[in-house]
């Protein structure tokens, strides 16, 4: 099977596994797709098919999941993820896009979406009614806010930039937003959130986030800091509560989140810009001079970049 | 209601509140309970019974909870657990000792039993076939071995002391024993476990915890270490594995959790001392010269004492 992909997106920073496009040719044994549809691939292109992980649909998990991006792929050659005109992959790792999402805004949702989107789900945070905190108001924080108020739950963004208090509320539409240099604040909210998804990969104090919840909580991690945090036990144990990671999900849970976005009209908010914008787009990601993605018009500009 | 105790059981060193005896007087409200019963007493006395933890008998968890020893009751007194020959509970925070268990070696499970049986539950660690890490052989880890056999798991025992094996395999009935600093061992065992059971009150590394779970895989905590331990978030992002807390069980579940001891013969391994060896006693605990638990028999020693 081939795919060509007139648009690509990539997290420059970390990733290069957001990529949308349309089907330009399919093999000879591709069943789920046709010429001319629109199609997305993630953070995975390859996976064992052997393991439980791959047999409960959870490829993400699987010890020998393949990278979109920088890993070595079943034929041996590296995988490049999205810069490219073109690219092929196994249908497993494509999802369909609705047609109602546009290609740019909805590509960051194949990391960032599934990212956010897998842990409400497994973690029974969709229920509404429930309060859900997010932490960090980046490219992950700014679409777990739009996924939780898809759910119907009520959402409070947790941040250290009380400037970020006006985007959060009026743009994105949280409900609450809370200061976490504020002891008032977080003093005022504690015991409050069924559950939070904190995104944050810089090295931060986990006890005030585990005071947010409530008996039976959950702290969801889904960034990863590159140094271990201090876990405090005691307030652990005296609710029940849960510290958890998750990475991305599945190809399954994938189509149901892209599936949800177009329901819900759910995209990342982007930035498009041209090939030969990169060097700049990388200048300004270091920091953090973007609301939320870059997403590079590859189709348009890579060949006359 | 009024109960007298024959028998008390206390964990000195922290607790008070393993407490097991004969119902010798009922109030006029007592639906559950007759003269004659044999009943026990765990941790708690009380709580606020409107909160959402009490609604869904998870008074442990109550804001409110009142514990057994040390702690002011409704009428502003203080609790003093079972370091008397007789002592008044309201009913429903007295459990029902089946027949066949021994009052004596029945007693610690009120707390450690429950303490290990309410997250083997709750985490979803007792399907016939899975594979459960126990961490730590003193009180708490040695019934924990015992449920999580009664329940049909497959159980491994981690400890620093390979000094432990024999007993753990032998006289517990644990299948694997893992010195948790032989690496080789370690490495050997990564990946296989379902949920562990941490019962180390000490500070120690979660890093190779988490390693020895499978992807989903579950650590709970059920001791508390008096300093934060050190959280790798890496790993329990990349199999989406939960650390998380527990402490005790609501009542409901201590009487299952008892039913089920009963059912399968499960008590703790004791040594029953008379009260004017409590001071020794105390002694030995702080060199943790004790198999696993004293039990003070009160009811024919506490006057001659």
């Amino acid at each position: 099977m081939k795919h060509t992909f007139n648009i690509h997106e990539n997290r420059f920073a970390e990733c290069r596994h957001e990529i949308v496009g349309i089907v330009t040719e399919v093999g000879s044994k591709v069943e789920k797709f046709k010429v001319g549809d629109r199609v997305g691939v993630g953070c995975m292109v390859g996976a064992c098919h052997s393991c439980d992980s791959c047999d409960n649909d959870l490829e993400n998990y699987c010890p020998r999941m393949i990278l979109t991006y920088g890993a070595p792929y079943h034929d041996g050659t590296n995988t490049y993820g999205g810069y490219s005109d073109v690219m092929v992959a196994e249908e497993r790792y494509v999802v369909r896009i609705p047609d109602n999402l546009p290609l740019d805004a909805g590509a960051p949702l194949l990391c960032a979406g599934i990212t956010v989107y897998s842990p409400l789900q497994h973690f029974g945070l969709t229920k509404p009614g429930m309060h859900v905190g997010v932490v960090g108001l980046g490219g992950l924080g700014h679409v777990a806010v739009k996924f939780a108020k898809g759910f119907g739950v009520k959402v409070t963004v947790i941040s250290t930039s009380p400037s970020k208090k006006k985007e959060a509320i009026e743009h994105l539409g949280a409900d609450y937003f809370l200061v976490s240099r504020d002891p008032d604040q977080m003093q005022a909210a504690m015991g409050t959130m069924d559950g939070i998804i904190d995104t944050v990969s810089a090295v931060h104090p986990l006890l005030p986030l585990i005071g947010l919840l409530k008996s039976q909580g959950k702290l969801v991690m889904v960034g990863a800091p590159n140094r271990p945090l201090e876990l405090p036990v005691f307030p652990l144990l005296m609710g029940r509560k849960v510290v958890a990671g998750s990475c991305i999900g599945g190809m399954k849970e994938t189509q149901e989140m892209i599936d949800f976005a177009g329901k819900h009209n759910i995209t990342a908010d982007v930035e498009v810009i041209p090939m030969d914008y990169v060097n700049t787009a990388m200048e300004r990601l270091e920091k953090a001079d973007v609301r939320y993605r870059f997403v590079i018009d590859i189709g348009n500009t890579l060949k006359s970049a």
